[in-house]
């Protein structure tokens, strides 16, 4: 698809639905995450499965991440593509097409996977081999998600046990993100939750330690939570993705001291194309331009305008009397309720600062899920 | 994004996440809506928004189809491009860069276009009298959706003969949609608000018919509903789109004589990614892969597994007790909860026939939201 603006207009004179990237609040976004960490004992691998964007992930590295992490062996050959030379597959590869495919890949970089299976290692193995590479490979343990993962303590250490063994493969630590943490509302719920994941850690170092197997790396922590996993000392690495965007659903969260509020700085800029009664609008934006898996996207700086109803390619709108009603044609930005599924659905940021379009930045792994 | 795969493999070696249509069940829907309305006083003007792929458009057209509808003017640009002769932007379009777009493309194929308002009329005029071209223009009646149109009888009247004055433009009839009633779930229901909406169009074309304006077209009507709308008289066109494929949310409707029973034809193959806990297993196919905003995807013929938590990657699976566990690497079907959004995610469909990859169709129009 082509881009829907070129550098130097101004944002009211982009085509819509456009993805829209307020530059200001997103560097204040990348900065502040630097600073909350300065001087502790970790570090950030940026999750780049919320922005599927190389442009942004060289930007997240030259502001000191170690590198990124990626979801799908695809995602992560976009990014070393791109100029990255450190990348996480922060989940479990499986089938003889992608592992090759990793493995390929690790002979332009350090590439990195994830396993809770021994089957799994064994087929990672073969094909590190097959391509004369080593991979790092980190024993994902489940901290309380309850989705991937081996259960915490002797299942871990064991699998590790299996990764050392393995030839082509370096142990390289633990994945241990508890995801199911982020969206709990209130700050006691998550702090809660991360120190039972904590714990879980504590008990597989503990076994891996007396088994004799260094562990250099612990790995996790998300936007919602990250601040937690640091005052644990539990983990060594973050992997922190929707820092940068924000989204509706994280601003649902209960936010204070440790854990920094971040700003919004994605939006859809979507276009009123239709006025049919006094207190309806309708917008260019429906389930098409903005995912609402987790709740629908919000009005940005309109007073009395609630998107209530999404569908194809429609938003309503309902226009409580008081407020200001939008002309037909007017402009609105919308906060997405869930930013990593509704960056999925696009080509290009419109990249804005001042109300003007500075740069546009192509969305180099959309639609990469293979 | 390359293809997932290449003619002549087994479905089972197809890379996942990948867009199936079943082929066999594809074509018995396309011919069972055609017989449908064999006879009747009615054409199809199939829905490309459901598929946004021009080789699957030519086979609506070379099946009976008038032409098809599109919501997007990038959508109907891809259509054209792909050879399609008659299209309607089943919505209204506002803003002078979209409508310059659709008026060149008026210059390659007979374009129509929706109304719900008098300044987006002159706009449309302005447009067409610029590209030299003539735009065919549908009022849109609100039926009952209360989404966008205006209401009907004399409303809609004004606005027709604002169209009937205005150069460039020749009105094509009403747009007339009742999108509210496709997913009642009882038929008696759906009968109800078509029956309803019906009503609105004969007054309006009264209307119409005491102010001498010509109405020679009256579109609407979906797959959930279409035999009601051509049983009322009051159509001549239908819009039908889903059809082709169906989804988990058309399943949960109630269906009976005289609404044809279309099968499942589309599919999201995927990969046990992890068997983690005895009850449990994850696919590779979460929010990414298919949109959840009408409800989960279901697994297709494995009693026993239900799919029960979708987040940005993964699918957790729950496994019954008595249920065939699926093992690490097994491949899935899955039918997706609503077909439009999750069509849209993908760049490819994989073709089968028999558990055979017989072709693999871009999906043209994927992204086409402009």
């Amino acid at each position: 698809m082509s881009a829907p603006a070129t550098p130097g207009i101004a944002l009211d004179a982009v085509d819509t639905p456009a993805l829209v990237i307020d530059l200001d609040p997103f560097e204040r976004n990348l900065a502040r995450l630097m600073d909350s960490i300065a001087g502790r004992d970790v570090r950030l691998r940026a999750h780049a499965k919320t922005h599927k964007c190389a442009e942004i992930a060289r930007r997240q590295v030259a502001a000191g991440a170690a590198g990124v992490c990626c979801q799908k062996v695809s995602e992560a050959e976009a990014m070393v593509a791109g100029g990255i030379a450190d990348v996480l597959v922060s989940n479990e590869i499986v089938g003889e097409r992608k592992l090759a495919r990793l493995a390929a890949l690790a002979r332009h970089a350090r590439v990195g996977v994830c396993v809770d299976d021994a089957s799994n290692v064994d087929a990672l193995s073969a094909a590190a081999r097959r391509a004369d590479v080593q991979l790092d490979v980190y024993v994902e343990v489940d901290v309380g998600a309850h989705r991937c993962g081996v259960a915490p303590g002797e299942p871990a250490r064991a699998l590790a046990g299996h990764v050392v063994e393995a030839p082509g493969l370096r142990f390289a630590g633990l994945q241990a993100y508890q995801g199911a943490a982020q969206h709990l509302r209130s700050m006691a719920e998550r702090r809660e939750a991360i120190a039972r994941a904590a714990e879980a850690v504590r008990v597989t170092r503990a076994a891996l330690e007396s088994a004799g197997i260094d562990c250099p790396v612990v790995t996790g922590g998300g936007s919602g939570s990250y601040p937690y996993e640091v005052d644990s000392g539990a983990w060594n690495e973050i992997q922190c993705g929707s820092y940068i965007f924000m989204d509706r659903d994280y601003a649902r969260n209960e936010w204070g001291a440790p854990l920094p509020r971040f700003e919004h700085a994605l939006f859809v800029l979507s276009t009123v194309m239709s006025r049919p009664a006094p207190g309806r609008a309708v917008l260019d934006a429906g389930l098409k331009a903005s995912s609402v898996d987790s709740g629908l996207p919000q009005l940005w700086n309109r007073e009395g305008l609630i998107y209530t109803r999404a569908s194809d390619e429609h938003g309503v709108l309902e226009i409580a009397p008081e407020a200001q009603a939008p002309a037909l044609g007017e402009k609105l930005l919308l906060v997405p309720g869930h930013c990593d599924p509704t960056v999925n659905l696009y080509d290009w940021y419109v990249c804005v600062r001042g109300g003007v379009v500075e740069a546009l930045w192509p969305i180099s792994a959309r639609g990469a899920i293979y």
